[in-house]
């Protein structure tokens, strides 16, 4: 269970680049469709699977959604093979061929006395020992509204991707740029195991949640996207997602997550763009119009 | 010259979805190959003419290079036709039918009152009237190692996208958030019209200087992508580009850039990753190995 294939369920295929998977529970949403983390953390294990180098960047667009069971067929595609650099393209596709998710990205060989730097700060944050399991983006706004969601806490915790992983919500106790919606998570897998750039990138895709709060309205986000921008990883069991919103629009929303070690090592960025749609709490299940 | 299709040459072909354009001098770089920041331009006014929608995040990956003069094919395709939201794919071919660069975007009607809201804080900076001319990214190394570029100046103002946008750099009072390679600078169309979401981001394509900035290394960047996601566009005829390295790992480099209204509206975040070369400025011509 520790390579990101398996982590994954990402198997080899028949010929170069062509892999498959089934969306099991670990790959999910919580309402059971693919969750987009899941989808930008296989293109990153295909694309390093493909070209024999690591990720230094990777966009996901969500084109369509499958559900629990389905079987989605990919294909890794080195489009420019450099030297040091290969532009990658990954598709996944459903049964009838059809694109699930469309991926871009690069590959490349990190230079050993290459320019290497961090040029962010991290913000200063409770140790996950000493930090609350995470209740849910919803959390918050319930209590200030009065309202009970034990139904939905005892769901999450056995749904989807937090059946993996495990997530808990960090006390921000000094931030470098204090602003609206910033908020910070501890993540780790729930077996312990070092984090990846692609387990990074299946954890990151959080940043909706933080432009709700930002905004100060009952929102969910349904990702267009997923993109990460990978630095050099060091052995870390937890991460700290650092998330900083940006701006909303009309109903869509973008933001930005830093991947931080837990000994503070900036190891990677990811950001995303949202479709937001208001929830009412009083009347579950909360899911978005059609977009 | 006041649409975008009309500032990058934009044709309409046979077909729907189809476009083309031929590499003049303001769409190359100071080489004369096409500019990056050209790239995700035509990506984006291709993308709002094929699914009359305003683009709200474009990624626009670099395959191959095409230079002065060469004719470019540019197929804009909906993949994921929503009623409020589009999931665009829009390809760029030379002559052979190879792909020169690829890109993933969304489109989409803003709901009017829909959640807005800008979570980020602007530097204060010099006004552009008491801004410098930008003196190109190796001025203040060159000053440093006390090295003239009279001949790279002069170039550099009649050559590229410099013949239509200017740019000053901008003296930063106050930063919410110091750190190594902040780079403030004032950008506007030559002609002086309005800056769309399209034209930020054909200017934006500058993280690369800043990360050299903030490693203190002489060197340049290739784009690897670049990135937007876009906001609420207010008339401005000057932006801001905030440059903000995030970090470098064995010479490629990440960062982004706010993009701001005159009036200190956050109206695009950008994005991109770079490999990055090593430059001896008493050896020009400067350019990178082959990546």
């Amino acid at each position: 269970m520790h390579t990101d294939a398996e982590f994954l369920g990402l198997l080899r295929g028949d010929g170069p680049g062509r892999f498959h998977f089934t969306v099991d529970e670990r790959l999910g949403r919580l309402d059971g469709l693919l969750y987009g983390g899941a989808a930008i953390a296989i293109s990153i294990a295909a694309a390093e699977e493909v070209s024999d180098r690591h990720a230094l960047w990777m966009t996901t667009q969500f084109v369509s959604t499958v559900g629990q069971g389905a079987d989605v067929s990919v294909l890794a595609e080195v489009l420019a093979p450099g030297r040091r650099t290969n532009q990658v393209r990954v598709t996944g596709t459903n049964d009838d061929g059809e694109v699930v998710f469309a991926s871009l990205g690069a590959t490349g060989h990190h230079r050993p006395d290459g320019l290497t730097g961090e040029f962010e700060r991290a913000p200063v944050v409770s140790p996950p020992e000493d930090s609350d399991s995470w209740k849910g983006p919803f959390a918050n706004a319930a209590k200030a509204a009065g309202i009970e969601l034990p139904e939905l806490s005892a769901v999450r915790a056995n749904t989807g991707f937090q059946t993996v992983i495990e997530m808990r919500q960090a006390e921000i106790l000094d931030h470098p740029d204090p602003g609206p919606g910033r908020m910070c998570l501890w993540v780790r897998r729930r077996d312990a195991a070092p984090i990846t750039p692609a387990l990074a990138a299946y954890m990151a895709d959080m940043v909706p949640i933080s432009i709700a709060q930002a905004g100060g309205a009952l929102v969910g986000g349904t990702s267009l996207d997923n993109t990460i921008r990978i630095g050099s990883f060091v052995d870390s069991e937890w991460i700290l997602l650092d998330l900083r919103p940006h701006l909303a629009a009309g109903d869509y929303g973008h933001g930005l997550a830093h991947v931080w070690s837990r000994a503070g090592h900036l190891m990677a960025t990811a950001s995303q763009t949202a479709s937001l749609f208001h929830i009412d709490l009083t009347r579950p299940p909360w899911g978005p119009e059609r977009s």
